[in-house]
């Protein structure tokens, strides 16, 4: 097993490890194979969701710090009303028109700045970053891709190659280069460095994808505008821009729906997904109207599911949602109370490092205190501490060592301050 | 406009063209730009789907004979139900246990043959086969793929490559053979050709993979058994065998659920989407344990809203509804009827050419009468004139000269009557 592996594994089920295993954990065994990736070391079993809050089998609710795709939070009454009502009226494909279809597409591309206004609505973000890919392929006649050495950007055999931390032990492919996390300055020196490299190698540049608040690469958020330079240099140099707004979208950064405006940048390409439907299975592509022609001058696109009349239904409640009960606001103003518990926690931990993230995307970094070099198994154990006594997070990060938290939209003050009170516990042993 | 180009958009929506475009055209195209598809030189706004009929704005009732997602009846109560309820109670993803989730992947694969015992479930018929692709690849060190010359497998960049009816203009790229649909004898040694070419090149072969019936190319059922051969020579070039079940599976050809049985083979892999929820966005990969390990040894695979309980849900109402209504036994009986008609039709109508199919796939080829050559044109206004008639239908085939027949399962003997007579008094002019 290599040490990325097992960085991996920390908290993830282990298929052979000794725990008497109950009859539905060997079902999933048997029937999903090595492709089974279940959390902690105990696996659970969930049964309902509410607002922020997850119930197990064995009827124990779970504080939710971790699902950012019920973002306006589980099973939120007016998104499953909205998917109840248009199953029962009509579930169709984009050949024909739809009133629910245009008016969500309308509403949604009204989000963003004026030369992003076609958009394609797919099933997942990765088919949205795969047809992205191809978009500035298309559009810049270059091959090379430039993204962070922890990215993820999807699961399909083109969005792999630029998804580095699914990866196990290979490295990047020919077209693909990894620029480091934005964690100081010169991240467009990085991408400057990288685009000249593909254009030497003959591959040519074809875009800088980002997810604009480095979800995998373990949250970087600040300061805001440090991806306007690198925007800049990536176009320079003949390529596009990709915001990957999977994660941080749809309100989540606390500053309008969308991570790239903290930047000031305009991207070429927009994709989203996970919060879209607050878990119905949908996402999209923004773009400009002369990129997508250039696409399809040569390829057909359609997308069976994408843009179903149910999958409009849910979008427009959950936009709905997010500007009745604020969510935006809520992400700004909790998230910054979370950010000063955690940084003062941290004060007084010493295995606890740095505090990062905007709104309701925060990351923060478990350290060995002596050397303050990155400590994954700390953070491990935190996480599976966490969950024995009610809490479920995850971690992220090139070397595993970033607690990731993206909660529900909805959380609220108690909820930090019950996350805060558990996580001193946890750390006071 | 390329003749292919011509022939794909003689049952479309022209955006250039002269119609009065009403307020939500207007929008679609605004928002869809160069992706939109409409079918229909005058498209249809649905509002309402029920059964086999599909509601347009106007009022206005469609017999639907071209819509295989809604393979149990649009907008079917119990899946409509049992969509509406999870979605109430909890949707999340595959790192908990669920055991709705973990209830129907085993019920799912007790409908496989022995080898076929893994699951992964992912949202698209596309990432399926793209995931499909990969795992191939992996199992074999081959990097080559065999398709039919009409195929469509999906929307992926790595599925493009393998479909070609989605290509405007260029070629196969240097991995991937093209070998003609299966009209006549001949078609395992076009594949046993095809791979030694990929051999030759130094590629490898990684898999054969098709439609079971041949949907794109033109619907080819018969006789059953012919792909027998064909499988048997891309695995003694080394090549595994891929079943795209994503038109043809969950009971449509009228003999259990999949359509590669009636060929009498087992394939290594095979894939499964569309009908698969009734429209909920969902879809299936299937293989044998050792291959999915191989590939999970390398790469890391999730798929975010992949077997969800929502997805499992509507999966687990489909297969009740396809036992407790027949509909296998309705797609085989009702077929057959339907194909007997057609064909008493055809004999008495010179532009008709041959009726091939199983259960309730059936493919009609409109042809010149007196060269016999395909014609398109006919089919594109035999289309547009059963749609002022209230029938939805499409079209096949590399020429677009096949009428692709393929309603939701509950169609009834009646339904084929009244289509029968429509179809009589359309071609009577």
């Amino acid at each position: 097993m290599t040490q990325k592996t097992q960085i991996l594994n920390l908290n993830r089920f282990d298929p052979d490890s000794a725990h008497a295993a109950p009859e539905l954990l060997r079902a999933r065994m048997r029937h999903a194979g090595a492709s089974s990736v279940l959390f902690y070391a105990e696996p659970v079993e969930m049964v309902r969701g509410e607002g922020v809050w997850l119930t197990s089998a064995e009827g124990r609710r779970y504080l939710d710090v971790y699902n950012n795709v019920p973002s306006v939070g589980h099973c939120h009454p007016k998104v499953a009303e909205a998917i109840a009502k248009q199953s029962a009226t009509l579930t169709t494909h984009t050949r024909y028109l739809n009133r629910v279809v245009e008016t969500y597409a309308e509403r949604l591309l009204a989000t963003f700045p004026a030369p992003l206004s076609n958009l394609v609505m797919t099933c997942s973000g990765t088919e949205a970053n795969d047809l992205a890919m191809r978009i500035a392929e298309a559009g810049t006649g270059g091959r090379g891709f430039i993204v962070t050495e922890a990215a993820y950007h999807g699961n399909s055999a083109a969005v792999n190659e630029i998804s580095p931390s699914a990866w196990k032990s290979r490295g990047p492919a020919a077209h693909v280069r990894l620029v480091p996390a934005p964690k100081a300055p010169g991240f467009d020196a990085a991408v400057a460095a990288a685009a000249q490299s593909l254009d030497a190698a003959g591959v040519g540049v074809a875009a800088l994808i980002v997810d604009s608040i480095f979800s995998s690469d373990g949250i970087f958020a600040d300061p805001a505008g440090f991806l306007a330079p690198a925007v800049a240099a990536v176009r320079a140099a003949g390529g596009l821009f990709i915001a990957d707004e999977v994660q941080p979208g749809f309100g989540r950064t606390g500053t309008g729906l969308w991570g790239f405006a903290r930047h000031g940048v305009v991207p070429d390409i927009v994709t989203m997904g996970k919060p879209m439907g607050n878990g119905y299975p949908m996402a999209g592509m923004v773009t400009r109207p002369d990129l997508l022609a250039q696409f399809c001058e040569e390829t057909g696109y359609f997308n069976t599911f994408g843009g179903n009349p149910v999958a409009a239904a849910a979008g427009l409640a959950v936009l709905d949602v997010i500007r009745d009960e604020g969510l935006v606001e809520n992400a700004r103003e909790v998230g910054a109370y979370f950010r000063a518990g955690l940084a003062e926690l941290a004060a007084r931990a010493p295995v606890m490092g740095e505090v990062r993230g905007a709104g309701l995307f925060i990351g923060l970094d478990f350290i060995d205190p002596e050397r303050g070099t990155p400590d994954a198994a700390q953070a491990g154990r935190t996480i599976n501490a966490l969950k024995q006594k009610g809490i479920l997070i995850g971690a992220a990060g090139l070397y595993g060592y970033t607690l990731k938290i993206r909660p529900p939209l909805p959380f609220s003050r108690d909820n930090v301050d019950f996350f805060l009170q558990v996580l001193a516990e946890v750390m006071a042993g």
